[in-house]
């Protein structure tokens, strides 16, 4: 963090002290993970506070406050790719009463944008907004399928996260499976994440036909095949496509 | 903005420089936006797009960052109402077919946190992230009429906007409707967002039973009526309370 000075590196330090399983903190404990001394931090979050960046309950704790939310919702590869893929992903969760998720890559991770639990379907990992590896899961795969060699690379130099037994985490094997996703159009990750889990999933081409996120049907393992959820999934990320390619933020 | 000096306030106005029409700024339109120098504004964004809180397109133009929708998710009042009350508001979608609408009340405006629109229904003004006036739309008056005294005289000191020839703007006429809204457990907003539109709102009470949230039904005018519409929308207003008291970020 240079240029503006250590106050903005400080203020995105308090920001970034949130996260999925600490939502909710008391001045100390967000002085703690920012790493800055507690007077720094209240004086901080007094201007977060007066801006909405930042609210704070009755409890005392410090929470994400809507204003950022808001200011969130403009990000084009958040909000803005959701809402034109919200209605494909709410069709093919009313067709097939199971898990789908909508991700895009950010860096060597996937961020998930959204999932829609079905009614019943097998439990899944994910939470939107959070991040997770790009091997192992389905969305993971296509998106790594399509990144550039570098990023590839950097991922494939490992370690690569294990989360069962399946779980691919040899270099040259994965490498192998994403050459079949390019070629057969869609990834297949079968309790590569849970035992319980077989994910198909496609990717979302954006302007110029680049790879700007993936979709993913999650399904029991056993219920059905991959080949049977595969072209469900390819029809509804190609439907994705168009709607995004069609003037997008 | 004190504290913690102008650096921090600056780079608040630049994100705050973004809104729904415009989403992506070049340079010179982000410093005029945000009232600051370009060479200013070009250090910070610097900054801002090492950490993410922006990005850069092919076009050069800046946009609000994954990084910033990200850590907006883990606003309680954000992302975290949407998720708890999602599964009632499809309900509600897939029963009707018609829109549906979750605000809830910041300072004396309030903020869509979602909206599923009806295949076929009556199109609305309102997007996920946006403000609107409380007074004319159905989830307003439902947030409005249970406000602490003091938002209420702030709002109705006016002036009052005006969408259509039918939109009240009489302050005591509105008090009137507020007072109707806490008595009969619902709001309702016929033709006065506009022309073709009726809607009804109800409350969401959170912990303690302060209302936190709205739910609405916004359809056609004429198709059906209020009375017809509010035991739909009170019951699934009770459903996403149940959903958001049991533990909440």
């Amino acid at each position: 963090m240079t240029g503006t000075g250590p106050v903005l590196g400080r203020a995105l330090r308090v920001l970034g002290a949130f996260d999925a399983r600490h939502p909710a903190l008391t001045l100390s404990e967000l002085a703690r993970r920012a790493d800055l001394p507690v007077s720094t931090v209240h004086r901080m979050a007094r201007d977060l506070l007066d801006w909405g960046a930042l609210e704070r309950g009755d409890d005392g704790r410090y929470r994400v406050g809507l204003r950022l939310w808001e200011i969130g919702c403009l990000a084009p590869r958040g909000q803005g790719l959701r809402e034109r893929a919200l209605p494909f992903l709410e069709d093919l969760s009313q067709v097939t009463r199971e898990n789908v998720q909508l991700a895009v890559r950010e860096g060597a991770e996937l961020v998930f944008i959204e999932r829609i639990a079905g009614s019943g379907a097998v439990p899944v990992l994910t939470r939107v907004g959070g991040r997770f590896a790009l091997t192992a899961t389905g969305v993971g795969l296509a998106l790594l399928a399509h990144a550039p060699p570098e990023v590839q690379e950097r991922v494939l130099a490992g370690p690569l996260p294990r989360f069962t037994e399946l779980t691919v985490t040899d270099a040259d094997e994965v490498r192998r499976m994403l050459a079949h996703v390019r070629t057969r159009g869609y990834a297949v990750s079968d309790r590569q994440v849970t035992m319980d889990a077989l994910s198909v999933a496609a990717p979302v081409h954006g302007e110029g036909g680049a790879v700007v996120a993936a979709v993913s049907l999650v399904v029991r393992h056993g219920t059905t095949t991959a080949q049977a959820l595969a072209p469900l999934v390819c029809t509804s990320a190609r439907a994705i496509s168009r709607a995004v390619t069609t003037s997008y933020g």
